[in-house]
């Protein structure tokens, strides 16, 4: 195309937004049209993409990352001929796939949800790392983000992360537009404040006019020559340009525009332009990814082993017999013990230092060119990529993320180490599933087991040694439990998980000598719960008592309850819980100061069973 | 003191950290003895301090970002007579205030809890804030880093706020040690590569050997007498500097050394020097901040009000009768509604723009110089900062922070934009408070109410307007509810909060036609929960129906289910909420796709009330 069939291109784009947003009554169509030059641009001259095979392997990858702008996006999918018209005028109703913000879920050609801002370009790195590292197909990952979204810190871990691992294979475009949803942002059109902060971390920075096509066109060709480090494309751009009832005003973002029909004949009218979009080279088939039988750890029962150790040596097996698996870690990899897995695979493995966010954020990107990543860091870090991952959930990302030195149990390093949140955490979001094993066995087999899973997996280790309860033949399918003690004189049931388990069968051990019975069942599948064991405890013994190295709020005591309530009849339920705020001290002083050791489940049960004497 | 003595006081905080380390039997001493020289010259000569009045209006204010160089801190506590030597020994030890991490909850001269790193320089970044903008005491603020956490975004973040609003009273001291937990970090020694990112931001930086006392002292001169920009201090340093068997070392991180009494050797031996810490100059008394009667909003019933409406004005009222409160956004203002605060009171609104770490960083600083937070953004965005918000419980921190766009409810945006996952996040954390109204009295009541809580409190606001149910009169406490609908025949209870509330009215009315009556409690107070008016609705009407605008983990259904884990009968329950992965669709379509709608309640009553009578 030429300059001018660019720039009708362009215009189109933007006529396209403005109508989707109308037909929708809600949307964002200023933030498309600042942008609707460079994806003219873009999309005719520098993409390659085969829109009728997403998966091709050497297809370049393109992350809306400010994904408000989606009605550009879609438009774009029209111009390219992957959507109808009909279908763009769907955009934001019930039913249709042209969501408000674009998710992979419903768009074939979608890498990852946005519209969280300061996320598309932390996944664009990790798209751009599997690239380099992994597929090694020659693409490149474009990410369009807004200027507002650079005042998060997630864009400059990504930024650094980018930098350091010299990603010339990753170009972001920032839309300089000047103003974000309520005002200005704090550097305005200083196109030189956002340079030097992109070279500071080892980015070569274009500054561009984002209005003149032939500017454009050379800064995506000065982007494509450059080697040894990424590149940022900064554009000066006008919010809402072509419209001057709107152009680069503010109180504008995120409303259709007032008069349509008016904007579009100032845009110059409807256009049915087709662009032809480059097609990917010829890539060589991915890597072999043929799966041989894991040959797990096998640990013998009795003997004292941390769940962590056992993580670390599952998931080099894992790495063995499969070659999609990649970890990666939060520069804790000696506490994690991914370290193992670094040692056995160190191609496959991606240190993301202290930076939780990038981290998911590499998974998510991974995950999206096919690969299979475990990440890991303390169990209360995981709290530091929430959004990250909230956002992995709406994308059906499938990754596997370990969280290590959960609960008090840890001891000394006192709170702010402390995983005391995360089983709330992982289990409120969408198909999440959340593991909790308490011996060797049980978390080998259940780091195997994750991968066949869809959606969020999370999997929680622990700091210190426990027994090894089961022996290594035995299986542990998730939404599964294993019921330690039961008999037909069990007057409670205790329900445990991770380091209570140990707990809970000394507590029953106890309670047995003076001739009370309770069962224990080691609820290692949080989310999925067994509801048919719970269920059938419940029944037979009455009264469940959880107990959980974690807050009484959003673990394993709602899990349990929540498995009661589908209307039935519900048991007597106990919950014993973190319910302090703890200092340090030596593990087992912890459990004891929290009530979750085996003389706070016996305290409990003997309570309790009284209670229901009197009662 | 002479450089000398200087020497030999920084020798002595070495030899106390190792000896803390050594009686704990863990604890981060290399870390610690990198800084110690650092430490020792800010202490003697630069720190403006009075440690029996920790609450001066002028001190300066010191914040230990690397918090696991606690050995550090509490030597320098020793050195300045506030901690005798027999308490330093009692590191990490149970009921001791010395904890692996310094908390505020137990020692007085802490700001903010650390040990999450990259925590440090955002909070400090709010001290500094309140320091310019709100206490103008002249006080400076220091925060002590590690390198290896300068890759945490939120530094960035932090680093990016203070540059552009010109905080010449902060100081951050990056001890440049090059060695983080597992290994080297991505830049050695390069002192250059930080300086470079600082400088991008607007810092001044200053490079210096931070083991050579004279250039410190100099460094520390240059940076006070910097106007117009926060300065960085990168000191080079070695980790474990004074004992040649773990100096510089990798492996050493988190570990008491090998020896302690030949490293106490080789580092002089023990001293007992006392250091006088500079005084505070005479402080002007802090501002009024005198409590007028707060005059509410004041909104007709039968009228419709979004919450988020009534939070802005009963923010800006409050602001009117309290000096004290400040108000804080993340540049969705004309969202969440805090721009009314902002037009009210402009010098005490601060603008975060999109940066939820900071925004929350902000708040824990300036509650820890006595203000009165109040930050808003989307309910989904302050996943962004749960692990800030899970430090700012471990600190003890008084915030409020308002989550807007609650739930499905908010529509055509989809998921990204819909805190679904908030609930469980916050109600998660220890001593924390979850309220969710529903209409807009009640929503003014409770903003007010909020000021005078412990701990993290959280509301719940909603994008819609929703109809005002509740006289301007009526008083809603915290851990109370409102039963809307109740009389004798009652067979069923709808639990319901925030938008499900007119829903649960509207069900409860078309039931009522039916001749089914159902009794209506509007559960505002989440987190705590009416513990006796659910237990009095599970007696008289035996079954409970929880409906919320959240996933089905840790919201408004496990909360009313933990009321009943005492041990004592529980009701049946049931409980309805998002279960599937909402897209785009008006707010109407999509609490009915959700089946949270009075359709989807009167649905599930009528199954229910079916399955109870045929049980």
């Amino acid at each position: 195309m030429n300059t001018t069939e660019l720039a009708e291109l362009a215009a189109q784009l933007r006529v396209d937004s403005v109508r989707a947003s109308a037909a929708a009554g809600s949307g964002h169509p200023t933030s498309s049209m600042s942008a609707a030059d460079l994806m003219a641009v873009l999309l005719a001259h520098h993409l390659r993409y085969d829109f009728e095979r997403p998966e091709h392997p050497a297809n370049d990858r393109f992350v809306l990352s400010k994904g408000h702008a989606s009605p550009l996006l879609y438009a774009a999918y029209k111009a390219a001929g992957a959507v109808e018209d009909g279908e763009l005028l769907t955009f934001r109703k019930l039913g249709s796939r042209l969501e408000g913000h674009p998710t992979p879920r419903r768009l074939p050609w979608v890498e990852t949800a946005t519209g969280s801002l300061g996320q598309g370009l932390p996944v664009g790195v990790g798209i751009a790392l599997a690239g380099k590292r992994l597929d090694r197909t020659g693409y490149r990952v474009w990410v369009l983000c807004g200027d507002s979204e650079l005042a998060e810190g997630s864009v400059w871990e990504a930024a650094e992360h980018a930098g350091y691992e010299h990603l010339d294979n990753l170009i972001a475009i920032v839309d300089v537009n000047r103003l974000g949803q309520h005002g200005p942002t704090r550097h305005g059109h200083d196109l030189d404040a956002y340079a030097r902060r992109f070279e500071a971390f080892g980015w070569h920075a274009v500054e561009t006019d984002g209005h003149d096509i032939e500017k454009i066109d050379q800064a995506y060709r000065e982007a494509q020559a450059t080697s040894g480090q990424p590149v940022v494309i900064l554009a000066r751009t006008l919010k809402g340009k072509g419209v001057a009832s709107v152009e680069d005003r503010e109180g504008m973002h995120g409303k259709p525009l007032p008069a349509p029909e008016e904007a579009i004949a100032e845009l110059g009218g409807l256009r049915d332009l087709r662009v032809h979009v480059g097609e990917p080279p010829a890539a060589a088939a991915l890597r072999d990814r043929t799966t041989e039988v894991v040959r797990l750890p096998r640990y013998d029962e009795g003997d004292r082993v941390a769940t962590r150790d056992a993580f670390g040596a599952a998931l080099a097996a894992l790495g063995t017999a499969r070659g999609d698996v990649v970890a990666l870690d939060g520069e804790v990899g000696d506490s994690t013990r991914t370290e193992e897995f670094a040692k056995a695979h160190p191609e496959r493995f991606f240190e993301c230092y202290i930076a939780e966010q990038q981290l998911v954020a590499c998974c998510v990107g991974m995950a999206a060119r096919g690969w299979l990543p475990y990440a890991s860091t303390f169990a209360a870090f995981f709290t530091r990529a929430h959004d990250f991952v909230r956002m992995a959930s709406i994308s059906g990302a499938g990754i596997n993320l370990v969280g290590s030195h959960a609960g008090v149990a840890i001891g000394q390093d006192g709170p702010s180490q402390m995983g005391l949140e995360d089983l709330a955490m992982f289990r409120a979001l969408y198909g999440s599933t959340v593991l909790y094993p308490c011996d060797a066995n049980q978390t080998a087999h259940l780091v195997a087991a994750m991968a066949g899973l869809d959606g969020i997996r999370y999997l929680r280790t622990s700091r210190g040694a426990t027994p090894v309860i089961y022996g290594p033949g035995e299986e542990f399918p998730v939404g599964g439990s294993k019921t330690l003690r039961a008999g037909e004189e069990d007057r409670l049931t205790v329900v445990a998980a991770g380091v209570t388990v140990p707990e809970a069968l000394a507590a029953a051990d106890r309670l047995a000598e003076d001739g009370i019975r309770v069962r224990v069942i080691d609820l290692y599948s949080v989310k999925p719960a067994d509801a048919a064991t719970l269920r059938r405890a419940a029944e037979e013994t009455g009264c469940l008592l959880t107990v959980e190295d974690h807050h009484p709020e959003g673990g394993l005591g709602d899990a349990v309850a929540e498995v009661f309530s589908d209307g039935r009849a519900v048991p007597r339920l106990v919950r014993l819980a973190v319910r302090t705020m703890p200092g340090s001290a030596a593990p087992d002083e912890q459990l004891n100061a929290a009530g979750i050791d085996a003389a706070g489940i016996v305290d409990a049960a003997r309570l309790l069973l009284q209670e229901r004497a009197v009662h």
